[in-house]
């Protein structure tokens, strides 16, 4: 049987990481929302229908972080020694700011459960929200900051 | 921009375990379902409907442990390393009773993990009986045993 | 090739709805769980550190009604059409009640769904008051009502 | 047993559809990645160590679309008909776009699963370019079309 | 914004099955895996120390068949009312042979659920096996029988 | 309470590997699919309709292997550290043949993986295939090679 020339380039490749050490790994990633000043005054007041919108999304994040290998093909599971997410609300730009920081002991960094936790907490205040807004935008998911691993600290230029 | 108020109160927090030390963790749940004595018939002489109820339970409550950090949302990923379902009729009181046995070697206890496996366990005889028993109840659910981690051991007063 | 006596048994069976007819479904599942006074004061006051109790186990119990046909081997897959979670504190008992409410449109009940959406629930809250109270008890996870289909109502004796 | 008023706010509201009609839905989705010279140029040429991340991106996406109801905690699983993913480069703004098209027959719309299906393609670039470009920013995911149910057609004013 | 050449190709396109009717559908499939003497009588006496080999088989292939959504990534989410797992066991040939029938009133066809189901069967036969036997061998995995939707029945020539 | 005979026998056993070792572990699994000319044709020349078969086949293939503790009952949660999927294919045989290697540092073997990867591969292959041929066969599905742990290497026979 001869090897097919299909296989020889190679579709999706998984970084092995046997060789890599343990060691502690640190990720913090953000993103923001842009909203009406309806939506925002509902959170703020905690008075949206559909409940507690930064409460939910909190919940959502933190379950994504741990589903991050599920939802990435190339991911490695990983063990996650802890997750969270917090918020800040700009009233003026009315924008609100989701950051996820996540920390694992492990073989590889944690960059993409910090980045999925955003992006689902965000999605989740959409969610929540699209009754009141049909206009909102999911904005600058980016990685803010990463420790940990042979490539070091790394800071965002943003 | 800054910070809000809903942030600082914090609606959901993991436990940072990164700093907490690997050993060796147990625990044991148990719980019980009141059944009907059709229902606790069938299930002696294996001849419900549905099919081996309480292996269909020993399963999915095996799953379930496995499951527990997507079900539970502050709950950490745990490598478990061993998980049993038992089981104990009490003919008399008309009680099933349902002990799940977790270990691991981590950061973290396994209590949360055995009382999921014995919940859904005891969901699953619910499910396969319903046809023949409306008013089962689920009871008792509780830790009988942890052992490991800083803590050391715990025994329930029940 | 003969069939083995193992098949004759059967050891797990679905109901096979595929004649049943699609009618409103609703569900409504009870189940309580005991904590200490520390804990229901945190409750009530919103102090516990890992966050806002009841409204993480509401959350966890929503998204684990949409999870059932998956932890509970041999129920089928449903398209709920609305999910609820309800808590009442019972101060001099000392005891929180968690009520959820399932409807769907299908071919089959959603009991399962409900129950599954109060245990959860009632693990969440387990979970996030651990660290305060080492004895709380799940207890009294029972069908208090269901609706639709060929059986009609049923209201549970309790 | 007294309500308490934790219950009476409500923090999680799954709105209710059973009253809703079925109707065929659509909505598309897009979202925005910037990216470097050298990312660019591997994915234009298929030359990522990682594979072809395109290709990737567009079966992640397409998978979360269906994961959806497990991920955002008060969405409706839907039986979707139909979903799709394209993308788009400027090679000029140095940006890849994504657009995800959902289909379904049901009682409520598609928005969140074509939101969440952008949002995971874009992360699935993120995590298959990271080695090449710490600098990524996923950006402008937003609702840009949504058709039927009893609102009718929406278009994004952007 | 130019349209990229990747993306005129496609690389993976969900059919579109919103134009199709809803039908009675029905699929057969089926599977064997080659074992050596001590596994076949360790099932046969149900002596295997992982516990009831076809037991837990079966609970792994319904669960299986309700999975098959989130596994291939083409597939489309269908509410299943049926799933059958049987076994007949060929002590001459040595081989377990598994069927998995699925059934369900939708759009599309449910081959995929039964050979899905078939193969988590198989593979759960292996796992509690293994250690009695290295050299198993997963077989002949084919669609029997198909009916329903507009191709109307299949009838495989094996 | 006396303890029930059905516990006794046992239904459903999980190995318990709390006092195994960590070390390094790897598995390779094969298996192969049978088509006719038509699919055989498409995939070599990339113009199924559906899509690139072998790319999201290797996608499919490497999210199953980090979904096995999912499927297969008694299996362990893994961290797996690499997982590779390969393809040949031998035009003049009709057939595709799938090679998937995992990697783990850990205290089990991943031979499930490694099989639950190709099983899935296949599948998908299968999916991809099917409105072209409609009596394709997986087979041949067994594991190659493995070492690691306690019993060291093990090379099939075949």
């Amino acid at each position: 049987m001869q090897l097919s020339h299909l296989d020889k380039e190679g579709n999706a490749i998984m970084v092995d990481v046997s060789e890599k050490k343990d060691s502690f790994r640190t990720a913090v990633a953000k993103g923001i929302i842009y909203v009406n000043g309806e939506v925002l005054q509902q959170i703020k007041e905690n008075t949206n229908k559909k409940g507690n919108v930064l409460g939910v999304a909190e919940v959502a994040g933190i379950m994504a972080v741990k589903n991050t290998s599920h939802l990435i093909p190339l991911t490695h599971p990983i063990q996650i020694s802890n997750s969270e997410i917090h918020f800040n609300i700009d009233s003026e730009k009315k924008i609100i700011e989701v950051e996820c920081r996540v920390k694992c002991f492990g073989k590889t960094g944690v960059e993409m459960e910090a980045l999925t936790g955003v992006s689902v907490a965000l999605l989740t205040i959409y969610d929540m929200c699209k009754a009141v807004d049909k206009n909102m935008m999911i904005s600058n998911v980016y990685l803010k900051r990463k420790e940990g691993g042979k490539s070091g600290l790394f800071l965002s230029e943003r």
